[in-house]
């Protein structure tokens, strides 16, 4: 075991430079800030003085607070860049592209116990504003982007309303038969609401 | 104020007769044990045991276990006679009928607080299984009752998916601008979405 030098004695204005786990320490710190003050209330300083860090290190490590929201999520998949890849072919076939995607990160063992926690936390508690916040200001941003401008905020309100509940009903809930069906099928279903949802008419 | 004579020295075997409030009293020891220890092991027996009264006057002033939870839950309407409603003129325009009817209830002010206040506690507890077994028990239950059999339990499966996330994201988390938006035109919106599950084919 190598011995860690502790930041209060060698980093400049007593904070530590990165070592081989403050990644890991800032993460933790962010995770905690993001859970007990949400997302707009986490500031990077914040988090970087929680981990006894520079921001600057904070910045280098993970850039902007978007990001360190998503990497705090501990998943495999930047769900910005799986959105981007989910419409570059275009509207067209993108509910069900958009379905298997977010069915296989959530189908992946090590993903689902961070996103059911997180799902479970922020449903749970009345005074989160986490999904909210980072929802509508990472995914819902990237979501938006990504269609049409004039209903986009609609249409991304409207995919949400049968994502949300399809995560809730398969993993959270575990309600049958949803929760046993193969993915596939799950797409087939219900891909075509999505994809309703993206590119049928909204007006009313 | 009247002076109310305590069970124990009236009623036979130590347990209270009907009171004035003995009615709000099973209905309190009903909840919390089903916050507890969810529906399945929630009994009428043990319900009438916390409220020092008879297990036959939980009956009669409640009827059946399913009963009792319906009542606990303080709103405004019985689920099960409401699906009946809805399904009463046949599958035709189900869908549209289910969502308006259950987003009447949703936004009556008296029904608003104790559904959130369901739909969070059992969201947000790794340990509950009420909203499982009770939705399951009280809401699918009558729910597939109207539908055509074989595809049953996955019809009423998908219709789940859609509105829980519509009232997850409607009102538990107020994603904009699904959450503002007047009732007529989210069912105009999502109601046809309902009746794709309702009576559109599912088989693979």
């Amino acid at each position: 075991m190598t011995a860690r030098p502790t930041g209060r004695q060698q980093g400049p204005r007593g904070r530590r430079p990165g070592g081989p786990d403050t990644r890991g320490q800032i993460l933790e710190a962010a995770r905690e800030s993001f859970a007990d003050k949400g997302f707009r209330a986490t500031t990077i300083r914040a988090v970087a003085g929680a981990a006894g860090v520079d921001a600057a290190l904070v910045h280098h490590y993970f850039g902007t607070k978007d990001d360190l929201f998503v990497a705090s999520l501990e998943i495999s998949v930047d769900p910005r860049q799986a959105l981007a890849l989910v419409f570059a072919p275009g509207l067209d076939g993108a509910g069900e592209r958009l379905l298997g995607t977010v069915l296989s990160v959530w189908d992946e063992p090590e993903n689902r116990r961070p996103l059911l926690a997180f799902l479970r936390s922020s449903l749970g508690d009345p005074e989160s504003t986490l999904l909210q916040d980072a929802f509508i200001r990472v995914i819902f941003k990237s979501l938006r982007g990504q269609l049409p401008d004039g209903d986009a905020e609609l249409r991304a309100g409207l995919v949400a309303t049968q994502m949300l509940g399809l995560l809730v009903a398969r993993y959270l809930l575990a309600v049958e038969p949803v929760a046993s069906l193969p993915r596939e099928q799950v797409v087939a279903l219900i891909g075509p609401t999505l994809q309703r949802y993206l590119s049928d008419p909204v007006a009313p």
